[in-house]
């Protein structure tokens, strides 16, 4: 008997995951040369399942600035931000993030899971309710239960539910606060955020958008879903990491609301762990204000994303419904995902799995991003080994269109 | 109304404590220096309130070799260590955690915050019991909070308490883990841990022992308290963090439990956060390593400690019951508390404050902190200050001995 005996079942499903070469779950990169490729076992891949959609990791001014931050300020603050763990750059930061929102407020977390952990478990509390997109991440969910708020949960991406899910706490007394994700992590559908910013208007809630995904990819000038939709005015509080389109680590607010500072002495996900290094808080200001002012970033992101979701459509793989840096191909099979996911990285393509029941659909995902900093040609050979494996271990969907590769290829720009 | 307005009575509160200068919750530094160094609002102050016991922060090593990582892999990961996170350094850090502490597994988090929450939420779960010194520090509260055990919390450092926690639960089913600190960091004080382990072993629980304010500080090699009280072969876990003796941020935890790998793809704080930036775990690494070589920090980090600790009791101060990197003073009033905090930084002398109801004693504490990197004229300056200041403002006890500050500070040594 040993206290980890309850994950005797996890243990079986993730060791026959792994029987079949690499083990999706424990990939380890020997190096890392770009912000496209890496080397896995000794094998050159290309980067196609990273969240770096501004391919920032290895901006020059970037890498510069972080390397002035360590030798100046040091590795580390070992504190908390409401001790000794509060440096000009933190202070900058919150600024910088708040400006280029247009709100008033921000406030840095050490992580993007700490920022939803933060935030929910501190805004809302007992007697209020939170109103959760039943697709939310894992640190919405974990954040509504480190809270003490009753936690509602709303048919994904249905405004009509949503409507009725609060019409039926009309009266309640107690604040009600609807959360969602700009661009949704898995298949990279994105909000219908005008619809919903229309109920939350109409029946006096409180939103909160996780542009996690969405921040430098969406909106004119890259603030996210709410700036593309139009509806920023609608929304209380915006969460993000840096771990995405900033290329570090890290998680922010940012929110016009009144008395909004007064969280950093209340939520303990915020109070209770060290702040960010000067190197990572370096970076990260670096990166946003690249994403502020190169919008051809997001131009070649979006390229890619069509380039790639376009391609893979041609060869008659499930995407997606929308164009998104995220474009994940849907499968019937868990071992023919599997099978998929190691002949595409034995073929040089770095991407993610994700298995029932961590998927929207309950079926296996391979899970494609892409950023900014790929070429065409990475594209196009990705495109060209999802071709190859899905074709040789039969996991193209019965009513695919047989398309040679190559017209497909050749027309996917 | 406003979804804030039930931090009313906080934000008075914090207009308060901050209405007789500066806001102890919301210092920020304009520069940091060095390791004991900074500037506060353009005054130079010594650090007397982090948790850079070994003031590596600025180890030459240490900063070389985050430069090296952040030029050659980039300023972040932009992935989970499940995903595209695991770089050969996590891995290599791992393996380094493992052999610091003679242990058969090691895992790494992105905080150490984290790494309370990743384990304390996953290792037990529905029809466990988590048994709590009530004392713990929030990450470990929270982690509980997240997970779905029974929490049960023991009188602070009470073998006796915990062992009849212990014995009620006797023919109850599921596992039962003891959780305790190694230095607890409001007070500085030790738990005793042999005894709890005789206690632990007796009853068959499993224990762990968060050594983030002990790594480094007790034990012949530095590996904590369950080193220093030879009961490391009792300690099934032992969680940790990089932001105190190791000079960056993350959090991690080693152990000789069978399948303890499994807890990769069971733990939600692991599995669903962006992994650290290279450069973290290189400077982390390096701490690591001159940790575990270079005893004579110890030396003076202990040095450092019992002549903060001696000079403050000469001067008549309540100090926590243990001699340890972390003194405490404990004042009886919460104004004067707030008075004295803002006349030792116009002094020259960054410490932190802390208010009921987060202390121990439920009285105000005035919670400095040594470093090896403080000279010794250094903590006689600090000691300096708070004889004059708690002279000045009244805050010695009553029955404090009336010392004539020089021959106090020239016994300090």
């Amino acid at each position: 008997m040993s206290i980890l005996d309850k994950f005797e079942q996890l243990r079986h499903t993730f060791e026959r995951v792994g029987s079949g070469g690499h083990n999706p779950f424990s990939v380890a990169f020997d190096r890392i040369d770009s912000a496209t490729e890496g080397v896995v076992d000794g094998r050159r891949v290309i980067l196609l399942g990273t969240n770096n959609y501004l391919g920032l990791t290895f901006d020059a001014h970037g890498i510069e600035e972080s390397v002035r931050a360590v030798q100046t300020q040091g590795t580390g603050t070992t504190g908390s931000r409401v001790a000794n763990g509060s440096y000009a750059g933190h202070r900058q930061l919150e600024h910088d993030l708040a400006a280029f929102f247009g709100r008033r407020h921000g406030m840095v977390f050490s992580t993007g899971y700490q920022a939803n952990l933060g935030m929910l478990s501190t805004v809302v509390g007992r007697g209020d309710h939170l109103i959760l997109d039943s697709d939310s991440h894992a640190s919405i969910y974990d954040g509504a239960r480190l809270g003490h708020a009753e936690v509602i949960r709303f048919r994904h991406s249905d405004p009509e539910d949503l409507y009725k899910r609060l019409r039926r706490l009309q009266g309640t007394p107690g604040s009600k606060l609807v959360v969602v994700e700009g661009i949704y992590s898995m298949l990279g559908d994105v909000a219908p955020l005008r619809e919903i910013a229309a109920v939350k208007r109409e029946m006096g809630a409180y939103l909160m958008v996780d542009e996690a995904h969405s921040m430098g990819v969406l909106g004119e000038h890259g603030r996210g879903l709410a700036e593309a939709a139009g509806v920023e005015a609608d929304v209380d509080f915006i969460v993000g990491t840096f771990s995405k389109s900033l290329g570090s680590v890290g998680g922010f607010c940012v929110s016009d609301i009144e008395g909004f500072d007064i969280l950093r002495v209340a939520s303990r996900p915020y109070m209770f762990t060290a702040s960010l290094p000067p190197a990572v808080i370096a970076s990260t200001r670096s990166a946003l204000q690249r994403l502020a002012e190169d919008k051809a970033l997001r131009t070649r992101l979006n390229d890619n994303a069509h380039r790639l979701h376009g391609g893979l459509q041609r060869l008659g793989l499930h995407v997606g419904p929308h164009v998104s840096p995220v474009v994940s191909v849907e499968l019937e099979d868990v071992e023919v995902a599997v099978r998929c996911w190691n002949a595409l990285l034995d073929g040089g393509i770095y991407l993610n799995l994700a298995l029932p029941p961590a998927t929207p659909t309950s079926r296996p995902l391979l899970r494609a991003s892409v950023s900014a900093a790929h070429s065409p040609q990475q594209i196009d050979a990705a495109i060209e080994q999802f071709a190859r494996v899905t074709r040789e271990l039969g996991a193209l969907p019965a009513e695919a269109p047989q398309i040679d590769f190559a017209p497909a290829h050749a027309s996917a720009g």
